[in-house]
């Protein structure tokens, strides 16, 4: 039963991983999108989506069935609880990464984002995607040390949302309030992606420790 | 060994509730110290936070430990597995609840929200607690119909988020792009707030039928 188990324990680990690939080529995708105006790139990470959603719910089942057949306890147990979690802010750094290519579809063949924002715009890229592959390094070899780099490197990323909302308050501003409440909520949806990274890097903390960070 | 283990699903059962109406309270406070440029009342809101994030750990622990002594198996699994996500969606009602409550303190002694707004927003406020109650009754009864109404009261919520922006985008709109950002961010966690009691009823209808909705 014991190896069955394992074997089981190695499959949903893998499909972690596959997950979070998707999401990370879905950050890649939306963010370059919305700085190009790609519509067709745009298009692709929304029709991406349904996937992503189907690995969560595959996740779950198979964590839920983890549980019922093999009565998993201690660190076990905790690995399969804390996976449906994992799943579960995959899922929504997934569903963010839409958000932003939505707005790339809105403003098509217009650029989202004005010359002015683009820099700190694809900064947030940046970090969303140097966080989102940390993350998979975490998962992978449950390393705490790089899990701890990742809540520092969110810092980073609050700092960007700070300097977007001075862009766009400045005296400067002349993109009006429509572009502002883009910047506005693209702000919104790249610092959410970050803290989902965290909440993650912060299941495997507990995962390999046992305490909560 | 079966009646520990219900004494203890109950217990949980009554601490869900708890969460439930503590971030009831949160929400409420948050929408009048809003309206009302309350700043005492902003404040506790803030104050109270901590209290629902103490909650959510308590029965993740609870739940964990549920599940690692008493094994359960079936229904019970899920109830126990379902009230872990139950758990996380509240949490994060409560932290949405202290955004709002933030954006009030940001302004004051000013008013977050212009005379214009203020019906909108206010609109929204009911809604968020229409559904937040609505979610405590679906918990504590299992009520899969009043389930199914949440879902459809969180369409109106769009609607509401739909004519906020169209008030802020009009021509008419004379506050500039502070306020904008307000309103942007304000329509943005009271539509996240809903999407939270969606999805918090969503879980009870796979509780009670086994199937995801």
């Amino acid at each position: 039963m014991r190896d069955i188990y394992h074997d089981e324990l190695d499959e949903v680990g893998k499909r972690v991983l596959s997950m979070t690939r998707s999401i990370t080529v879905a950050m890649e995708q939306a963010s370059q999108a919305l700085l190009d105006a790609n519509l067709v790139l745009a298009e692709q990470v929304m029709a991406e989506d349904s996937k992503v959603d189907a690995m969560r719910t595959e996740l779950e089942d198979r964590c839920f069935q983890l549980v019922a057949q093999q009565q998993p306890v201690a660190t076990d147990l905790r690995v399969v609880i804390s996976t449906i979690h994992l799943a579960a802010d995959l899922e929504r750094m997934g569903d963010l990464a839409i958000h932003i290519a939505k707005i790339a579809r809105l403003r098509y063949p217009e650029h989202a984002v004005p010359p002015e924002a683009q820099d700190v715009i694809s900064q947030m890229g940046e970090v969303a995607l140097s966080l989102v592959t940390k993350v998979a390094d975490v998962i992978d070899g449950r390393d705490i040390a790089l899990a701890n780099a990742i809540e520092a490197e969110d810092d980073s990323m609050d700092a960007l949302r700070r300097k977007l909302f001075t862009l766009v308050l400045s005296s400067n501003w002349a993109r009006g309030t429509e572009a502002a409440i883009d910047m506005t909520l693209l702000g919104r949806y790249y610092e959410r992606y970050a803290d989902h990274a965290v909440a993650v890097a912060r299941r495997v903390i507990f995962i390999v420790t046992g305490e909560r960070p």
